[in-house]
């Protein structure tokens, strides 16, 4: 391949209300399992939303992914199978007090989304020595997982929910898709219109977990370092945090200098 | 915990402005390890960057990340040091004719950035027995990957180059920055306000891996399998890309239907 002069972006393409729909649709994602509608996807939005998955950092340039878009229901229904016989040995993991509870989430939308995608890594994509990946060898499943957290941003902000289904044996996921061994099958996600989205996450409706105070998990300059100067950082998180639970995150940036 | 009742978004709280804003950052996002500034980050905007990551998908809701913020420079260099054992290992997997090519790229701006942030994962944070990790162990690290990549857009968004520095021993950086072994860290980002992004990545520029064609990624129904019907999807996907890379695919997103 032959080296290009290297061409750079606008000196400030990102305005404040593109800011704005970033954090929009960051804030609005949700892990989608009920609901789903089953209007098709139209191809040029579904192309979009796949290009923005092939736009995510790879370690060594190396776009270890591919994207097996679902469509079938005969496809589906392999994938729910494996799901069910899981789905039924994970119940058995929890303690008493909470299988009931386990067993009454609704954890998948396989059969009602009409796409489901499974995006996977190729180890091989790009030889066996990958700058960056030397010494972290779990780097290009990394990049992977980039590539899905983008399809699902794009995804929220084209107004589709996405649910990740990970209680899948990789075995069985592999004898439905066909997938050969030497491919990692990363995530299997459920795609489509849906009725509404939540607020907040579901496990947090449901009591399950609770949302985590930022602030506690940031550390300084070490692990479990605090902050030296007081009203720093820790604080603005804080502040942050308060501003998105009472929905006026956004005017906030509004309010911010800047373009 | 106690259970609450659900709370809906909006019926349509994502406009076609907030979507361009999206796609916008998607497709300016780089990995930057040149040109930092060694201008400060603003408190309410590293703040706003950090928020962005914890609110990821994390499995089970478990939100299994912290965030050790690195500003000091005798940390920093700490870091530093361990990469440069690294690199001087990695530049000698590389066979003669690489060598030489991969020593003179650009891997890192740990001491030039005036942020560095090490995302990680705790395995523990929620117990043994965690939702939709029953089958797949590995997916609370991929929960800190959809944090990076969030904490990633929301720089991109604010006008911040981010770096991952992967050439390090898990070791060396546990032992630079405190981190136990129950930990594993997942990322080491470099984030500072930069002269300029590139338009392309740095390896597509310097010639060492192509931009791959998505659509020949994308796989239907099963590994392998082809579109059925011609002029479908597949086509979608190679406009999209065309569209992106002659700078219109903004364009044709304003042009599209809808609010």
């Amino acid at each position: 391949m032959q080296e290009s002069a290297p061409v750079f972006q606008d000196a400030c393409p990102i305005s404040k209300s593109d800011r704005i729909g970033l954090y929009k649709t960051i804030l609005a994602r949700r892990d989608v399992r009920a609901e789903f509608k089953p209007d098709p996807i139209p191809d040029h939005v579904l192309s979009r939303v796949l290009m923005a998955a092939h736009l995510a950092p790879s370690v060594g340039f190396m776009q270890p992914w591919n994207f097996v878009v679902i469509r079938s229901p005969q496809a589906k229904r392999k994938v729910h199978d494996a799901f069910l016989a899981a789905n039924a040995e994970a119940a058995e993991m929890f303690d008493a007090g909470r299988r009931e509870r386990y067993r009454r989430l609704k954890l998948e939308g396989i059969m009602e989304a009409p796409v489901n995608v499974c995006v996977t890594c190729d180890r091989d994509r790009a030889g066996p020595v990958v700058i960056g990946r030397t010494h972290i060898p779990i780097m290009d499943q990394y990049s992977a997982v980039c590539a899905v957290q983008n399809l699902w941003l794009a995804a929220r902000a084209e107004g589709l929910g996405v649910g990740w289904v990970s209680i899948l044996r990789q075995s069985a996921l592999r004898g439905a898709l066909g997938i050969p061994t030497t491919i990692i099958p990363i995530a299997y996600l459920c795609v489509g219109y849906v009725a509404r989205f939540r607020q907040r996450p579901e496990l947090e409706d449901a009591g399950w977990l609770p949302r985590l105070p930022l602030q506690d998990l940031v550390f300084f300059d070490r692990w479990g370092g605090e902050e030296g100067e007081p009203g720093g950082l820790t604080s603005r998180i804080a502040e942050a945090m308060a501003l998105a639970r009472q929905g006026r995150f956004m005017a906030a940036i509004e309010a911010d200098g800047g373009a």
